[in-house]
């Protein structure tokens, strides 16, 4: 092949830097995988969910749309039908299965997807041995292991999600234990500057990271610890939940449709408040950071405390600072950003444009990332989004002052 | 044991006649869920159909909750949790799961539910040795191993909804053998009198099938057989579906808002009309009876043919007859009779109670029975009932002619 | 033709009979219409119910759809868009406005809704004086006052739901006096016999009234009067609306879904139960009958009484003996009939055909008349119906003992 | 008090500021009511939108309940229910009738309501006359009157739609005429500058335009001059309502749902589309600016075209520069810009603090005014809001271009 050129007999063949990343994402979901039985990664709970077993499967899908049918000329399609199956939202990419009846999918079944991974797996890493030094193979595996990564976070709440909505309150890992977390009291203040955000140079980031550009950041402060679940119980003790004037409109009409009266996943045991776990039902821990909260919930705390919910830029500069506690690996944090393009934003063109583009209406920003983030996948620029009401996520807060 | 009494050394044990039955019902739910995966007996594909794991563990639940708790007074609950799993609906056993969420419930997983059915084969057993001629506990064998069978036939019915979602279209078992049929012409006709309708006597029956009563039959003709694909083949190219005039107004409506344009299960192929069946798709048999049809459609059907469907009544007088084909082991046969409770009916008390009579509204009367429906479950005056929209069931029809 | 034959100078001209009668069903319309005022006229409160100026309307086109146009050659037709706003639902007189959009159609306006209706007067009056003795004309003359007289009906019922979801609760009529009524006990018994039951005969009747047939009706006795609020008080006292084991299953579904605990326009007041009447809103009259419950209420009644409601046929024997009280112009009285047709039935051709069969699903006879029925318009062979969660009726019930 | 002390004889009586304003605010209500009948008055054609006799009252009830009930003792409410009809959404100010059911009050009436606006009228003349210098209730005033301004707007959407859902398209004013525009070409460029926005001074405004604040805006163009329809058509020919590519993904899903093929209330009819405006329904000018269309579309519009809307800001400070056409009084234009607080925002106390802060989420910010907006009504700091599917107002847009 002409890109890798004669060599010498004995000299070393150069191996692809994607090879390793590569079979540790991979490992990765398929260890996430191995708690679940094949009835536990066949069920969908919510149409916002999606099976683990379609997961495992998507993912796979992705290098074969996106890498293997345009780089390898004579590559087999493991089964024609999952092109259809098994797709989620690419419009440009053909037609899918909707969305809601993902769970409806029994066949193919958990073990054949395993052997739908092993087919695309060898092929990916025959392709990698080939060209070790594809600059554009390797710009594809950059963000099909950045996608798989994604999607490794949604396993864990999906997954936390359909079990609790069985009545047996099962563990997904019995020995399950949260990150550890310590409550820092006190604000750190930002000086009215212009200031420069989003992604640049060469680490790899999503598109919605950039382009970057200057914002005028006003004096704020910004809390350096996140809000607690004992907080939370002030909040909820002072009836917060049932205080209109507290309240989005959209958000207190949510409320009262739900029932919402605390957080998601708790539930009012005989010996107090009781919450749903990766590791089963488990007593409320008030030095715990809040978690599983919607926008509409921490939007009506943070007013409730006469504070705000910081801006994404204004989470990002604090960051940047290097003083704020808990960015990361605990939980999403909710920022009062609603989710929008960066001045000059352009889709990328084709498929991989569908990416984030098209979902910038009615989400709001969170930043940081969250005790299901895989290792690797955390940004200082990263930005995350869900709808207002949306709390099956791994969802917390920090409050902010902008009145300087 | 007092029953027992003391027993000459030597003399025959007497075997309870309801272990052989028991045995052979158990083992043929096990047959049935044997074509299938454990993620294949986890789907739940709509609210009216149920998982195979669930019918599997629902008809054991059944015989520890009506036979077990109340005649083994050391009797070991499985999980004291399965009760409110895999109750249906009888409000008087206790609190129960929602329907619509039986496909959320991976744990217990299938091989549990094969461990629990194995529990409750045990403890069945041993009081059937220890009580052979016990008729309390005949009585609950009884209505128990009917109670299965009925749910034998919908989980084929359900298992075949599930399938016919899946875009690839499976095969429950690639070997399965409509059954035979041969379409006669000509009517049997009825004349004028009173008869007699309802079980009585001494084998089994279900509570609806009673009072027996009496009843005036006027002059009419029965269909000596079944109405076939051919048949509504015509009635789809007469434009059937769309013609408002030989529509139940519902019918008509449902029909616009389902986007029905043929029976249930079919699917226009590129080679003429294919349909969802128990071997996977396979093309319309012009020359079978016609399935999946629902009785609004049964009912536009009749009308264009210038006919009726035949009541109840007329149905069952003309199996009476002896000269009627078809009647059974094919498709359930619509009938215009809506499901009322006979003359002087009353549900007995108890649980036992909520069998049939609080499903008397909004639905209609079938007769006969389907090639679902196990052996040995079929009788004359047997009345199944379905709201008049649903056509998942193996559903077909027979006219009748009743201006004489 | 005869009708129009030279007549010797002084010879009476002969006068229509249909003459007098249809001035006085238009003007009944009208006075009805009177305590109205413009927007009371318009509001549509669900999509059951439709705007007095609707149906003021609707029943004046159906004059010009059927008699004028076809019996007029040179009939103006007053606006030719009102065919589009003011039929009903016959789909055979082409298409029509949306049922649940009546409401919104505010021009023409009430006062032009009475042009139309003169303009529609003027020109059947000039009809029948030029053809006094056409049998075709008396045909439809006879349809059509007898469809506005149903009409009337409506008017107060709509008009009371609409008044009913007023904070206010306006009167219809502040001087309204409900019909005279005392409780009778006792219980009329019939004995098994065929019987001849529908229609036959010269009089008026609908279609759904015949063909006049034979059944057998068993040992049965029927209450001879009607249930009372007293006595429904005493269901409600006996926690009737939550005990599950009383209702049908939909039954009991449409009460939690719908929060009932009391008949249809009762509400809890400081002084005990009040209820909302064409006279405003009233304290409960605990010996009038109980009115504004639906099917499902009735059923659920009955099998707390012990009883069941009679059957249709069972109503209209115990009626033809003469001796039942209170069978017309108090409520109609629910039966445990379903709405079929009867034994040789088959709608007339045309549009008018789609007047009673296409509605033969899902729904109950109801039997007798009510307070709000027009003069002249009850028999004992009609047949109302309604699907059993309505209640917005004049809706009653009595008692009946199907264990002889 | 010292506006009421003793007086010279002769003196000039000080003459309240507000009492011109007041009546001639109040008047243009009326004026805009007079096209309409009772029965045009009382129709509300989907929930968010309100019977003309309904914003009548309740620009009413905000005067009485605001200013009247607190600053005059003995004053007289004119009827103690309007409180609770009347009332649209202020928690605060008491419970309140369900605002999807304003339609069904049809007491009172509109000519009852004429009544009460007198009374009200009378009622705050003689506290005008009485207090003509009072600055707290010159502020109530002031804000009674631009509320009342804002539901003037109203009354003309509202009547549009609903005359929409009449199939007889009828006009609010045949006289009616589109305001006048002439397209000019070309963009305004501004330069990358920290700039003010937001309301300071002494003249009105609503809470939301404040506080007044900097913001960095970077190098823009935005387009003199508003889409036309004539542009739409180019859109809508390009397939660009069938798109995905073009459109975010809810604004794409509501497209579809809502069967989305042109801007609202345009209509394809036998010589083209027409469109139904104030004076009925109308060929479209291809040359007048593009209206009714929802945000969704006008983000699809823009992508499609290569451009952006311009955010708020930029719309702000190029209507500060002079140099840009058409900002006020044709169509509200949409913004790229989340409708959310203003740095340093906190809602006032009590009931008026509901006005504009708890709308803050999933609505886009709108700028300029529109042919409905009242005389004095427009500002350069005025934010109106509305959900992104919405487009019975009259909103359109302009384009900008972020790449500088």
């Amino acid at each position: 092949m002409t890109e890798a050129g004669p060599r010498v007999r004995g000299a070393p063949r150069p191996v692809s830097p994607w090879l390793e990343p590569y079979r540790a994402v991979r490992a990765e979901t398929e260890r996430r995988a191995s708690f679940l039985s094949p009835e536990d990664q066949q069920v969908q709970s919510m149409p916002d969910a999606s099976p683990t077993k379609w997961h495992r499967a998507h993912v796979s899908w992705f290098f074969e749309q996106f890498l293997l049918g345009p780089r390898v000329p004579d590559y087999e399609t493991y089964d024609e039908r999952f092109a259809f199956l098994f797709n989620s939202y690419y419009v440009a990419a053909g037609p899918r299965h909707a969305r809601f009846a993902r769970g409806l999918v029994t066949r193919p079944n958990a073990e054949e997807v395993t052997r739908y991974r092993a087919h695309v797996d060898a092929a990916v890493e025959a392709l990698l041995r080939d060209h070790p030094e594809d600059p554009g193979i390797g710009a594809i595996m950059e963000i099909g292991l950045n996608h798989e990564q994604q999607h490794q976070e949604l396993m864990l709440t999906d997954i936390l999600h359909a079990f609790a909505q069985n009545p047996t309150a099962p563990a997904y890992d019995p020995a399950f234990a949260p990150p550890p977390f310590e409550k820092r009291e006190g604000w750190l203040a930002l000086e009215r500057d212009i200031r420069r955000f989003g992604h640049e140079g060469d680490g790899f980031s999503f598109d919605n990271e950039g382009p970057a550009h200057e914002a005028l950041v006003l004096d704020v402060k910004v809390a350096k610890s996140l809000v607690t679940n004992r907080e939370w119980l002030g909040f909820m003790e002072d009836g917060g939940y049932g205080r209109a004037e507290l309240w989005l409109v959209d958000g207190f009409t949510t409320a009262q449709n739900e029932d919402w009266e605390a957080p998601g996943y708790w539930r009012r045991g005989e010996n107090g408040w009781t919450v749903m776990t990766l590791g089963g039902a488990r007593p409320v821990d008030l030095d715990a950071p809040v978690c599983h909260v919607s926008h509409y919930e921490a939007d009506a705390f943070a007013r409730w405390a006469g504070k705000v919910l910081p801006s994404e830029f204004e989470w990002e500069a604090a960051v940047r600072s290097g003083e704020l506690e808990d960015a990361f690996g605990i939980v999403w944090q909710w920022t009062r950003s609603p989710y929008t393009a960066y001045p000059g934003y352009r889709p990328v063109a084709g498929a991989l444009g569908e990416y984030n583009g098209k979902f910038m209406a009615n989400q709001m920003v969170l930043r940081g990332s969250s005790l299901a983030t895989p290792q690797g996948h955390s940004r200082v620029t990263y930005r995350n989004f869900f709808y207002p009401p949306q709390r099956w996520q791994f969802t917390g807060l920090r409050l902010a002052d902008d009145r300087g």
